[in-house]
């Protein structure tokens, strides 16, 4: 068949899927995936801590081993695919990321909230002088109104990005939001920054979604082998890749191959199946953070609440993290509410 | 929220998720079912073998318990939603029918492969002498051209169908398919007659297909809980109605109850998650009936080759069940092939 679109993979198993593992793959998992990964011929191979570099630590939970042993083994073991790496300003620092790059690694994504591109500025531009590949990866996207995201793009071109991620971190956004907000990116930045997407599962589209965003002129897509990453999962590669040669989308990568080592290798390493249920789904429809959860679970209990309406109305209020003490708040007013009118809780945000 | 859609819901979970449990789910089990789908307010519950009435048989496997009494227990445990029947004929007999709607139910889907619409005739004429809200259901309309489809949807107008679906039995079907086929439907039929989709996550997009589907002008769409069914399930119905919701599509479900009804009483009674594992992939990528797997397995081992190649090539050739005696030719083909040219196996369809 001919191809009507062409784009580039980056694999974000060994990163994200971290986070699905509560970052205890081994070493040794490591490079068995690695392995895996750089026979599907995958361009990019993201490996770090789920929050990325300098991110094993009592506040974002502990690897099972070194980053440096896990990204050195990681570099030795591919001999196709470029190794990256995500750094989170204010986790991950310079020095972690130079000791990177020694180690092997040809990129960075360089990942903040969607409204504060700013605080990318000084990575990335260091990031260019080592001679990486650079990544802007605006997280939440959801969050944030096109117009807006348009300007934090255009930041992180401005400091040197090779491409800017639209990055559902969530798993809140549908097929309409991804093409709206894509093609405004695409529209607005220049021709030689490319425009990438990250998707999560938890409405069950993350597959539709990426391609959506290929549709809409996005040349990168990352996914992980049997979706395995953080809430529910991400785009899973190997499913990614069948629906892109059915859809006419070439992504250079060997449909069984990714199969294989989705079954083989990532399969039998999973703590538990990856899957929309009831938690992801609702954190993906209200549009929180994960980190909200137990939080929220605890004014649930306290206020004698439903936990997804806490949730619902902290995502329309557009809280972020820090701003955790809203939370009982919320409890307090929907708990209020609920007494008030007897016959119709203000809690019932989701029936319209 | 307003909507910009309103459409109706038919839950699949006690029908076709009888083939993710092989048809044992207990009486128990399916009261408990649609006791909890009742609550939450879909319109329509399907009930039955997974292969329709009469299916429970030595060729399509045995169920638990008698027809008889699963149907009878369902239609005595909803109260708000109508409980229908699936009926292949050449399966599921008119007596067989006769006696479902003795015990309840008020609607039959009459389904056959997506050529022969010709064989619904009689059972649609009679279902509609008996009352009955009647649905044609052209199974594995992947495999028929939209001109051909058309004709058969027409057909079944003519006999009487207050709705007819498109039905991707084999979760091969991506949104560019869907539309193209829903909206040749939606326009050909009369305006009394409504449009159908019941689809399969084999390619990761049920839920984007079956939101393509609601666009382009699908009245009911099919969906299960947790999304039990076979291959890799049907659409899940909570997470389908979290995305109407954001989406703009009223689906008259209750979000909360769909999600509890999947996690508190499917998941607990599931043998297994529903998942795109290698199989469920390589069937809807290759758009073939499940059936072949089993032959194709023993075809590969005998002359060497890779499965995948096998059942590729016979999605292909639109090989339909009763044609079982190619699968040997096609290994045959591709072992041979792949003897006169080393550098490059024909089998590699996948690549292109």
């Amino acid at each position: 068949m001919s191809y009507r679109y062409k784009i580039e993979v980056t694999d974000v198993t060994l990163r994200d899927g971290m986070h699905a593992v509560r970052h205890q793959f081994s070493v040794e998992d490591a490079k068995a995936i690695a392995s895996a990964l750089d026979r599907t011929g995958v361009a990019k191979i993201e490996a770090s801590h789920g929050d990325g570099l300098g991110g094993s630590s009592i506040q974002y939970g502990f690897s099972k081993e070194s980053e440096e042993d896990y990204v050195g083994a990681v570099c030795q073991t591919v001999q196709r695919s470029q190794v990256v790496a995500l750094l989170l300003p204010g986790i991950g620092t310079l020095e972690d990321l130079k000791r990177a790059v020694g180690l092997g690694i040809r990129g960075v994504r360089v990942a903040t909230h969607s409204t504060e591109a700013d605080i990318s500025a000084e990575h990335m531009e260091e990031a260019r002088k080592m001679g990486l590949d650079v990544v802007g990866f605006l997280m939440m996207s959801h969050m944030t109104e096109t117009e807006r995201l348009v300007e934090e793009a255009k930041k992180m071109a401005s400091y040197g990005a090779h491409c800017v991620y639209i990055v559902d971190s969530a798993g809140a956004m549908l097929m309409d939001e991804v093409r709206r907000k894509v093609s405004a990116l695409r529209e607005a930045l220049p021709d030689d920054v490319q425009v990438g997407f990250h998707a999560h599962n938890n409405l069950g589209v993350a597959v539709a979604n990426s391609i959506a965003a290929v549709e809409e002129g996005a040349y990168r897509i990352d996914a992980s082998l049997a979706g395995l990453g953080a809430g529910a999962g991400n785009t899973p590669l190997e499913v990614f890749v069948a629906a892109c040669e059915k859809y006419g989308i070439e992504t250079g990568v060997d449909l069984y191959a990714a199969m294989d080592a989705a079954e083989d290798v990532v399969r039998p390493r999973m703590a538990r199946p990856v899957l929309t249920d009831r938690t992801a789904l609702t954190l993906g429809y209200a549009g929180v953070y994960s980190s909200f959860l137990l939080h929220a679970e605890r004014a649930a209990r306290q206020f004698g609440v439903d936990v997804r309406d806490i949730l619902v109305e902290l995502g329309r209020r557009r809280v972020v993290g820090g701003q955790e003490d809203m939370i009982v708040d919320v409890a307090y007013e929907i708990a209020h509410g609920k007494e008030a009118n007897a016959n119709g809780p203000v809690a019932s945000v989701h029936r319209g």
